[in-house]
């Protein structure tokens, strides 16, 4: 392998894990993956290993030039590899997220297929991360090598009943959203990740605040539980919901902040229900709540050009 | 807004709450409101208003006028305000209703684009409406201003028995299947209900009350509950379904009633199958079984053009 | 109906049958008719009348020719008419599997509809099977007539305990996988379907051979439960998957073998997740695994040619 391959592959690898955000930009990916390391450095080692093992597999498996380098196979084995190391236990788990995390770029590739002549020029976002990261969870319960975190638990909806109190920390809030688009409540690390936005872009940065402020306020208006309010878990598909409805794939819309904003509002009952949807099952939403709103309104922009 | 502009809006308004049973027809539509109206005046008042919501939305959105103008940005929306006014409690359901209906309308045209650019040339019929209204629902056990009617509680299916005795009542069981379709048990609504259908077309009329006894006789000759039979619940599927299959999407069938029968009939097995899915969730079935039985009707015959 | 007719339906309705393992061929659809009769008559009867209904409505229907002569309209009523007599019980079973065996070609078409217009050109493989098997047992919790299996039982998830003890069987485990295609857990029915497959082409055979293996492997070393590993439940599904990804549908594929290991070992993991998702339900997972894992790498192959 010489230097110039060397370069290439970790340009890639970089703009592989900024793609998580929707953003394609080296030196913000190498900012984000410092923020991942502060918080753990075997979470570091896997996302950047998640990262280049999915952007080769792309190579290798001879996806278009163009899409390899502007990390597209590297964003949904980002979160596959860092989904897996964390929501499983016990020591095969890390070998577990790198093979998940292969799977994950080939499974990209599969939903780009289907996207692409659908015609509907509907981006992919991170569906195949959220479909595999489920399906991989739920071997838990049939082969013992993979063991589930004792953090997920299924439980029947007809024993569940809601308790919204908790403190407010409207500061925790504000950094906490960003954070969970990583799976990190470190507020160090969610300073570091807005830093990431701004290098990529200072209207990215703007609406990612503008966005977390709408789900935060949102949920609190609507009566959600405090503590995950604060922890980010209402916020991290709102910032990634506004960022794709109103600047990334913002098209002919005449309203776009307008738009991404009632967009990133939406969010928060949607993310309500599929968390319920999921109840039974012990597992997390991850970023289902913002592919769900993000492609509604997309789609909807294609027969509705003014939204 | 001057005169033509009401004028419009309440001929476009009208027709959407028509394509509720797939009929463009404004008299029709006010018979139906009609309908609503007497047998509550605040569901006639959440019906109207999300009627205006979804074609207004269609309208702002820049929808083609063609489709706005046929109601087909109304019919989803009346749905979701009707459905989300009645299962849910508490004095924020009206709101929470209207911006479903807003919703329900971007939706809508969410599913149009990608129908449209598969070129299936599938209609999106009620699904829109149900998923939103699913999802909406689901939220209620995490945001507490979402309150949930206590009429619908989720059970698991293992404590699950089935007890099908219970009055038969034809009479009943005759009208209540086309009221059914807005959430009505009330038989004078019923009576109103069908002539609203035969104002648009006899042939509409009598296929209807075909489809609700195909239905009737289905559900009672496989043993269904007898309560839920003479209710209508297991009707109002199978009559939007004889009118989807049989009438209006017919193209090159040779015998699009005996079809539609059959498609009528199947929809008594998938409506048992759709309530035992959403059992542990506490949810309504609402039109999925119409919407499943027609799609796969409606596919088919492009490949098998005699059906 | 005259003798062409006759050997005309003959030759496609055994297709039909072979085409449940990707094969089109009358005498490989013979020995696997004879192969399923020896463990069950009536088994075997209900295999060749759902193969002659799905058949002949593809005829009447107006399916194209080709398809129709191929056995493509056949192999889904097969599968599906022998899972609803084996998993209902009561005297109406037959009839309702036949019943089934009609609609699931009438699912077929509309699948086809849908795949062939997205212009994806993946093929549908079983997946009406499973979904209207999977639907028609569901309905079994609300009409009388449908009898439930009392092998089917709903269970929640947070009951469940994993337990992975008991006998390693080599030798049944080395037979009965391919035996599980057709529900079979026969030794010898087994030895005749390896026959079959071998009939057609020895590299069928041969992959097969190796698909299950791996499976077995697979599926012991990641820890799960013996006693359906053994009975070929880990297997089936790695059967179909290694067949379809390396011979069938290899198109450009470098190392289309490999791929197809790679694949089957794959279904492994998604068969645990694919029954623990189905566990409240109570419903087996079909050949959902094989449909699943084939259409992720014969999609992302459309991505990624040399995969």
């Amino acid at each position: 392998m010489n230097r110039d391959s060397l370069k290439w592959l970790l340009v890639s690898t970089l703009k592989g894990i900024s793609q998580v955000i929707l953003i394609e930009n080296a030196i913000s990916g190498f900012i984000i993956l410092a923020a991942i390391t502060i918080a753990s450095v075997s979470l570091g080692v896997v996302t950047l290993l998640s990262a280049v093992i999915g952007t080769l597999i792309g190579k290798i498996g001879g996806a278009s030039a163009e899409s390899v380098n502007q990390g597209l196979y590297g964003y949904n084995s980002v979160l596959t590899g860092m989904a897996l190391s964390l929501f499983l236990s016990g020591d095969d788990r890390f070998l577990i997220a790198l093979v998940g995390a292969a799977i994950a770029s080939v499974f990209t590739a599969a939903m780009a297929h289907f996207m692409r002549k659908s015609q509907s020029e509907i981006p992919v976002l991170t569906f195949p991360f959220i479909v595999l990261t489920w399906f991989l969870l739920l071997t838990t319960y049939r082969l013992v090598s993979f063991k589930i975190s004792p953090n997920l638990t299924p439980q029947s909806l007809s024993n569940w009943t809601l308790n919204i109190k908790g403190e407010t920390d409207w500061l925790d809030g504000a950094v906490n959203g960003i954070g969970q688009i990583f799976f990190l409540d470190n507020n160090f690390s969610g300073v570091l990740l807005f830093i990431a936005v701004f290098w990529a872009g200072w209207r990215l940065g703007v609406y990612a605040i503008v966005g977390n402020a709408a789900a935060l306020l949102t949920s609190y208006g609507l009566g959600g539980e405090h503590h995950l309010i604060f922890m980010g878990l209402y916020g991290y598909n709102a910032i990634l919901t506004i960022i794709a409805v109103a600047i990334v794939f913002k098209e002919t819309a005449r309203y776009p902040l307008l738009t991404g904003i009632i967009a990133a509002c939406l969010t928060v009952p949607i993310t309500g229900s599929v968390v319920t949807w999921l109840l039974p099952y012990g597992l997390p939403a991850l970023t289902m709540p913002f592919v769900l709103c993000t492609w509604v309104f997309l789609a909807a922009r294609k027969i509705m050009p003014r939204i």
